[in-house]
């Protein structure tokens, strides 16, 4: 027997909702889950699917949803189309007609419904068959307000929506999720005989069903158990209630990759986490972006992680703040960080650095062994191997109008307080005696200070408070 | 038909109970809860029933409790008697009857309840009618150790004690929440008629239920679903259950207001939160006092927000600590705070301010666009726009007897570690150099330095590790 | 009747287990619950039973295991001897034979069943009583996979793994807890009676429930309720799981001796935490090691709190984090720490000294009531009363090579952005200008300044943005 090709697939996403109940200025469908668009997580999913092409229909806030569809770096080829009036779920598919091809099948998803999972859309592709229409359905233990799914037999007759449904249609517990796979051909016929003679004066998809009947079209249910996975967001207590069973379904996730967490129920996940082994994660941690962690690695508790890639053993103190942005952040083997560090974009630790409280780098590179224990700022900044960076130290690496480097060749000790500004080199081995601000390049192996000297005022009488008028 | 006249209400308060199982040297109601204690919740809200008098029944800890009551800033006119011996409920009552005028409905509230919601009380009141005695009860699924609400028919017969009541009695789930509403001048003819002659010696104020019955005074129950509105403290750990239910209530109330919150269940509100549109709060924030809250606002994780008013689009990164306490705290549009940042009480920030890591702002105003981004101090310091202040610089505002202004005009850049001692002045569009001590004003347009000189040893022999003994 | 003499307990720990689900390369025993490994959580619990001696069977990863288990401090006479290789739980017992002595009770336990209490295994101690064999049983609703405890009467007549388990059998809900504790002559004679022959070839050490009931002694169950005191972990999600339980039978103990905690559900304590009366604890504290917290201390929420006493009245505002590690760190009567502070090993805080954000104390010893407010390092110093140490002031303590001791006596005042180079001595009463690098030491009284002379240079043109290339 031969694997049947499968016809391509394109997506049609239902995105032209207001969402008044989200109480925002936002369209519904930008609101975030895991800190990502409602319809980027469609998108991702049909991207999951390898379809051909996802057709996004817009309505309400189309200026604000569309620059996000099509911008640089979407994972698959968008088109959107406006529904300008909203008539219905059916006349907001007819407006995808004319860019849907023949020849597909067409899945048709919600924008507001981000958690699909694409084996589930891949078994509803598989129930279509390319000549059937497939129904993703659920049931519900209170399915009030949701369109019941009319079976005899196995097969499908109708959806029946709740207002319209008759006693002994109410009591059915299945009920249709907003997900169909049906074939373009197919749909674009069924779509050209939808009226709105209904109670709403709307055109349904939902009437599909009846065409696919008369036609002897076979109406087949896909029938799933989790709720999650169809769930609507129309409200921020749905958005929240979505957020945490979400981030509940990715701790469980990492644990059974190994990775320990403290507490499962403070954790946050917002992008994408790469584990190695005996990753431990204390608790209230968030990770946001793109993060790599290497085998043994620590966090402790109360970090907020983005955008990085720590290498193994490094150990993450608690209240530590990275966020590399777009240019990362890279900590070596067995750095120690924090607590209270920040580490901003560009900063490149080598193995074991050490990078202690109330410590901001950005922009600049330690080498091997190199430490900035208290209270610093490294910004722009090239540093040597087993540098000693002294409490209070500051590169001054902006005049006010320009940046500039501050190169600090291996060896060196930098003491308290100091200032280096920027553009300066400390040669290799030097000293910086606390309290200097070292304007001029230093030799290497030299001891370099820029202080005023100390005298002393005998019996100094210092003020006194004033009495408050 | 006419709106019948209401009767002034009048609220008695039972505030003398130890609350031995609290294991505090706090008296029971002052036991706080979202930052409130217990009977202020009570007393508010009375207020919100525009109640014409409270009267506190104190006992144990009523030197404690008292000033609490009495503190200037009360809500309503309230006064304390005091129950010395506590003998009982109906006791404790009896000591507000020389307090209490005869034209008005009285409210018997218990100090230990902080989550009755005034609505509820407006409905018992209006059962009682002003010539009614008027119950509040609910049902619980286990009703032990609790009086039951005895009805024939629809009115109440009695209410028996748990351990006084039959096995049928105790069948009952209604029971009484402690709280009820009676006409005044019933009230006191039926506490005069109390006695102690039970099993624990003591008046209890239930009793008057028998005497309504005599008396053909008809008796109502006003039951009610919601346990949280009638649950009582009597431990750390109902304290701390009580605490969790009112904070997530609170939490869906901003949420259905339109405030995004990440975790619900990581939400703390000790004060009152007033949120504009689209306002995002991260996980594991906590609000105290009164915080005000721009369009489009956005707390970062783990942030302590309280006392202050941010103005629209203001971005507050993780790990913020803002107190305004009695001066309070203003955020302009658009500014960037945090992470790591402390705004302290008098910090007055323009649109546009960024205060960044490591940074302590008090007292001090910042006009538009000004930044103190790493590592710095500005405590009574007037701050011109565009200023941008350095890295490690601090505002010496201190001589150690008395505190001095420090002014920096519009444009300055002040450098990296300087020291600004007050009282002094940086003119306008000025320049200080890093590092540099600044005792005395600048001209405008001056670049201003305060620094040794720099000097170089070569080949410096740093100093040697020396071995232990 | 006379109390008979208890035979001694010795305790024979099953620590073989490889713990392949965990997918780490820690062995399973080693995995933390509370920052304790598992096996030493039972360790402490035999300890609690006033055991004779453990022996600890090893296996896998017994190169790590075997070192935790010996190292000096163990609670209780510990011995290790290895089964390799593992031919079941009965195999595995044998391998103690030789280390155990015949005259007392042997009791059972498995390394990573972490929180079994004593007085539940001095109840089932109890019912072996010297010459019978005693089960720790449990009723489970799901008993799927467990083996079944076949009784007939109340005398147990077999454990019956699931997999030879009749219908009628699974239909049992008591099963076996892996937990026994047996006469060690009955012990020794039955195990040398162990075969393999069954679907598994292994030896069961189940198998001596057939043998007592052959040679006519009695087998008893103990049955418990709660199932977290036989609990087994194989997994992270089940690490996880059995944490938060733990931790919240942590939570709950502690309010009931009064403690206030604002969240038990974020409450996190990892060794041992004593609480005199009316201390409050926010939400999201993690605590290690011991600590110990004086009456009314109040520590604010996100702190991070290990190895320290802190006295009476202190307060610990939020973002706090204090490590003592073997030094430990004490914090005085009404002191006052954070926000944003951290106290490092050696740091000893007097009364009512103050310690504020962005400020790290190691090692130093502040007498009462001085200040360290804001931005400031002090290490190896030792600060005398009412001393004020001014923002951004640093102790340079360290040459590059050795750490020297900064001593700053009673009543001084040092200004901002200070540098103190030890060794160095600030005389009673003095005064630092701030700015000052102080290298020598100071007479008492004195004004000391070090900074360079204040020059200005007019109408200074700043430098000018470059163009981008």
């Amino acid at each position: 027997m031969s694997t049947p090709v499968q016809p391509p697939i394109d997506v049609v996403v239902m995105a032209a909702g207001k969402g008044t109940r989200m109480k925002s200025r936002l369209p519904k469908v930008l609101q975030r889950l895991a800190g990502v668009p409602l319809v980027q997580h469609v998108l991702n999913t049909a991207a999951q699917l390898n379809a051909r092409s996802a057709v996004v229909i817009t309505g309400h806030g189309a200026d604000q949803v569309e620059p996000v569809l099509l911008a640089p770096g979407q994972v698959l080829s968008v088109q959107c189309v406006r529904q300008e009036p909203q008539l219905g779920t059916g006349h907001a598919v007819q407006q995808a007609v004319p860019v849907l091809a023949d020849d597909g099948v067409v899945v048709v998803l919600s924008g507001d419904v981000p958690l699909t999972q694409a084996d589930t859309l891949q078994a509803l592709i598989a129930q279509c068959g390319g000549n059937q229409l497939a129904l993703l359905t659920i049931d519900f233990s209170d399915p009030t307000g949701y369109g019941r799914i009319v079976r005899k037999g196995e097969a499908v007759q109708a959806i029946v929506e709740h207002k319209d449904a008759t006693d002994a249609q109410r009591q059915i517990k299945e009920v249709y999720s907003g997900i169909m796979a049906v074939p373009a051909r197919l749909l674009k016929a069924w779509l050209a005989r939808l009226d709105n003679q209904n109670a709403q004066g709307e055109y349904y998809l939902t009437d599909v069903v009846k065409f696919a009947v008369a036609d002897g079209v076979p109406v087949v249910a896909h029938k799933i158990a989790d709720p999650l996975q169809v769930a609507g967001i129309n409200s921020p207590v749905q958005l929240a209630e979505l957020e945490r069973a979400h981030q509940l379904r990715q701790a469980h996730r990492l644990m059974e990759q190994g990775v320990r967490l403290q507490d499962p129920a403070r954790f946050d996940l917002r992008g994408q986490l790469d584990c190695a082994q005996d990753v431990e994660i204390d608790v209230n941690c968030v990770f946001e972006g793109r993060v790599s962690l290497g085998e043994g690695v620590k966090i402790g508790a109360n970090c907020v992680i983005a955008n990085c890639t720590l290498a193994a053993g490094a150990v993450i103190h608690p209240f530590t703040h990275i966020d590399g942005e777009k240019l990362g952040v890279s900590v070596g083997e067995g750095a120690l960080i924090g607590p209270f560090a920040r580490l901003r974009p560009g900063a490149q630790l080598g193995a074991e650095v050490h990078i202690g409280n109330f410590v901001e780098v950005k922009n600049s590179t330690l080498a091997k062994g190199a430490k900035a224990n208290h209270l610093a700022y490294l910004g722009d900044a090239t540093v040597g191997e087993r540098v000693n960076y002294g409490a209070g130290s500051i590169t001054a690496n902006y005049d006010g109008a320009n940046k500039h480097r501050t190169v600090i060749e291996a060896d060196v000790h930098i003491g308290s307080n100091c200032v280096l500004v920027a553009p300066v080199t400390i040669g290799a081995g030097g000293t910086v005696g606390g309290g200097s601000t070292i304007t001029k390049s230093t030799e290497p192996g030299a001891l370099s200070v820029a202080r005023g000297k100390q005298i002393s005022i005998a019996n100094w009488a210092r003020p006194q408070k004033k009495p408050k008028a």
